[in-house]
């Protein structure tokens, strides 16, 4: 149990620091898996909290851009806080993980790298139905 | 001739505005190409440049994620002047066309998403080997 929790990890990403400022690649085996979806959180009010969802199959790469972000990770037993706010680690969110995003400071921006196109099928949006898909799939 | 300066286009990007704050998508047909490359410039001292190369093949697709630059377009007879300070507008630059960038704002993001991964070979870093490319290619 708890298996997919523990999966997430903070990934440090390939840098390239210069006096007119710096570099930050995500190519190749940087992040397990092929990018189809590239998506951003912007002027998000301080404060603000999103998401409240998993995705059975999709695995995602966040990144604080700018600013920073809490990220909850839950599972049904476990719970995980990660603070994002250095646009050279980011955290990979692999399936089977409910997922909160909280305590945006001003002039954050969230990206994110996704594994596959949208697909509202992917998406477990209640938690008790999250807790039975996890329970199902023994993860 | 000029052809290729042509083909560098603003692309609106899909977004969903909400009160927690904005959310943009590049999937599918937003941009002519498969992202197999993503980096990003950040702790940019403003007023800073960058740039100053054209690429062979590569097509890459330019956004300011926070803050402002301006992007400078050359092909050795016309210039572009392109301000990025919008997260939902993108500059899609195609091959042959060299490239600056400049007048970085304070706090200044900018995300690439590349058609291919790095390679040395495509770069091209001398202004005269530039223009001779042009006439060579006829673009």
């Amino acid at each position: 149990m708890c298996k997919a929790i523990n999966d997430c990890v903070i990934v440090e990403i390939p840098k390239i620091e210069d006096h007119r400022g710096n570099l930050a690649i995500i190519e190749k085996e940087v992040i397990p898996f092929q990018v189809q979806r590239v998506y951003y959180l912007y002027d998000i009010p301080s404060g603000s909290s999103r998401g409240g969802h998993a995705h059975k199959e999709l695995r995602q790469f966040l990144i604080a851009l700018s600013g920073s972000f809490d990220v909850i990770l839950k599972d049904g037993e476990v719970e995980r806080r990660i603070t994002l706010n250095n646009p050279s680690k980011g955290l990979l969110i692999t399936p089977g993980n409910w997922r909160e995003l909280e305590n945006f400071s001003s002039g954050a921006v969230c990206l994110v790298l996704a594994s596959n196109v949208y697909c509202e099928e992917d998406y477990i949006r209640d938690f008790e139905v999250f807790k039975s898909f996890k329970k199902l799939k023994n993860i």
